[in-house]
């Protein structure tokens, strides 16, 4: 009996494409009696042809022309991995024009031009699939999208960046400052050269538009999502956290409310209680809340070689039982509502904040009140540091309008007795 | 337009049954866009008719008769959440050969049969699908079949059983014992009028050997599995497990090793730090690590009304988006390997155990040569109490084969000095 082949094209060899090389060539003896076929990487895309060579054993599939792939009609199937928007996003549209299937870990595509991709991938009846987009190695996009739509799902959290995770689990477990855990996570090659995207939240975000949008049936594109990232995050404020029976940790929080959509990514406190609360150094997870599932949580590998592999092999494996039973297309964009996007200022959130005050009688209710005036009740207030002149107070409010409090903050910050309000970072959940 | 409708019927209404009906109709309004069509409940089959009519709105839907469910061919998907073997069984291989597809939430079955099951469902191209069997709400099933497929999975560890669960953790947290905490978790609904099957681990062995048949390609039943339960733990041996930094937790663990497959269920010390200790209550997790994703974890309501019916309507809503795309089938049974399944006293665990013994010099000498004598070897041993004639150590052996531990264990009984061997508990996972 002849073997059963798919062909499959990778684009990119960096750090995740040699992960998705090697899981295959882990997986190739087995392939046929677990999927019914072997998936063999006919071509890989690469811009330095010599440095590729090194990388595998077959340096022949190595080309650095991507028309060589496209016109390739036995190649089903391509594999994204080069990142960025520009060329991923026109290979791709041009892929799936060509009647290929797709697999994808390019979270910055997807949060921003998933749509359009999903609907050209509909349109000539291809798979679009992107588990390693979000959370890496960790199942959630197909549990989303299969295994809860039975739900109406009402909340997205997710601890979904490695790099800021180890980097508040250094500034929590040993007391580091913010500059010196990331250096840190440099030196161990968690974060990048340039970090920003990621301590300010922007791949965050990205992840959170993605589960968002396919949570709520609803586009939620990157440029939805407020983001505040965790560069202001001091020791401090995670020792008086602590004291509070709270860690911090970078949240992105998606909401479906009766008056729409709430996405943001920013460092809030988390109960100790809370799962989350456990998720430390570079692991990843999300937390889910739904009508019919009640609390569930995905935990794992949010990066990495092979982690990242693992998603992506589980996506071209599905796209291969898919072309043997001739069903690609099934599962396709979910989003058929239009819910509106909160603005960050409708949102309610809990606050805690660190103000230097003046150590003078009256100052607690010349606070208090105009904390009132713009309904923002406080739900804890507590003196941590008399010094000679100035006190440091620390304020959990309860549930307030952001705008109201905002409003409120403009007020106290050029109240005579305040010297400076030193930290403003949001409460996750509910008061106890 | 007119309305695409896919016809199902469910198969008892009791809780599980109850949770479906609701779910469904919770989510009627969008099923049509959300997976291209509606999936209406055409039959119910329960055994007392008057007592169903009063829990749903169209009584005119029940019966008490399987033959009309089978034979009418408009009824494409079976849910059976009948439980038990029969009639179960001989109704699912009867709508499995007449061509419909079966969602079953039934461990007992498929744990015992599921290999049969899924066959007849190839032959007859259909879709046999039952996420709700293992951990509830959780989805597992789909990830270990789909998402995690390119990973060699080397181990699952699960806390499948939430009644267990619920009663260590009262005992943990409010040092109950036992009895007490059984007494109360029936109280509250979380134990049934005859626990045995949950306090015994037959329940969570049931959904192991699900697990480990997916997850290592290869048939496990539930008679393949070593049970021991919950009923001998007491809030003494939860207080010295916490002296050494841990919990205790009934796992099933599943293992695929070089000599064959490990499965099990027991009680067992997990350290604190591993995400499995802070699963409390009635929640349920699974631990899954291979050779790609590295560790994962999924977590969330492992039993319930409504987590449970979230995971047959999520199966229940691929069926219909197979149906669509005439792919029923595409996932099939993937036990293409024959491993055999090591008998539990070849394998190697760490044992935690207190012993009272007479407190007389050369005691501790002549229990650590027994040990010896065995290829035990002491990891750690603490001496707690002193008593006028006796004393109670705690000792904590190194990973050792367990047929060598059971042997050293029947002459340290026998010998003089020891009074009474009065807890073996088995620690999980490697010496820090």
């Amino acid at each position: 009996m002849s073997k059963k082949v798919i062909n499959a094209a990778l684009l990119g060899l960096g750090t995740v494409g040699t992960g998705v090389y090697k899981v295959l060539k882990n997986q190739e003896a087995e392939m046929e009696k677990k999927i019914g076929a072997t998936v063999k990487l006919k071509k890989i895309l690469v811009r330095n042809l010599k440095k590729a060579a090194a990388k595998i054993a077959e340096p022949e599939i190595l080309t650095n022309n991507w028309k060589e792939i496209l016109e390739d009609e036995s190649i089903d199937i391509v594999i994204e991995v080069m990142g960025g928007i520009e060329p991923a996003k026109t290979y791709i549209m041009e892929a799936l024009k060509a009647g290929k299937n797709v697999v994808t870990a390019n979270k910055d595509l997807v949060a921003s031009h998933g749509g359009e991709l999903l609907d050209c991938a509909a349109a000539n009846q291809c798979d679009f699939l992107f588990e390693a987009a979000v959370a890496g190695g960790i199942p959630i996009i197909r549990p989303l999208k299969q295994c809860l739509t039975g739900n109406h799902l009402s909340e997205i959290v997710g601890i979904v960046n490695g790099t800021t995770n180890f980097i508040l689990t250094k500034m929590t477990q040993e007391n580091m400052e913010f500059a010196d855990a990331l250096a840190l996570a440099t030196k161990l090659g968690y974060a990048e050269a340039d970090p920003t995207a990621d301590i300010q939240g922007y791949d965050a975000g990205r992840k959170m538009a993605i589960m968002a949008s396919i949570a709520f049936n609803s586009r939620v594109t990157f440029e939805n999502v407020a983001t505040e990232g965790i560069t202001r995050i001091s020791s401090k404020d995670i020792r008086y956290a602590r004291d509070l029976g709270c860690v911090i940790k970078l949240l992105g929080v998606a909401r479906n409310t009766d008056t729409g959509i709430e996405v943001s990514v920013q460092p809030m406190l988390v109960s100790e209680k809370h799962p989350l609360a456990s998720v430390n150094d570079s692991f990843n997870a999300v937390f889910v809340h739904g009508d019919a599932v009640d609390d569930a949580m995905f935990y794992g590998r949010g990066a990495g070689e092979l982690p990242t592999a693992s998603a992506i092999v589980g996506d071209v494996f599905d796209i291969v039982r898919d072309i043997l039973f001739s069903c690609t297309g099934r599962i396709r964009c979910t989003c058929y509502k239009t819910l509106p996007i909160k603005n960050q200022e409708d949102i309610e959130s809990r606050f805690f904040m660190r103000i230097h005050a003046s150590d003078t009688p009256g100052v607690l209710a010349a606070i208090a009140s105009v904390l009132g005036k713009y309904e923002v009740s406080i739900a804890q207030m507590i003196q941590k540091h008399k010094h000679e002149e100035w006190a440091e107070l620390v304020i959990v409010t309860s549930r307030v309008k952001e705008g109201n409090f905002h409003d409120a903050l403009l007020v106290l910050e050029k109240m005579e007795v305040v010297q400076k309000i030193s930290s403003v970072i949001r409460v996750y959940g509910e008061e106890e």
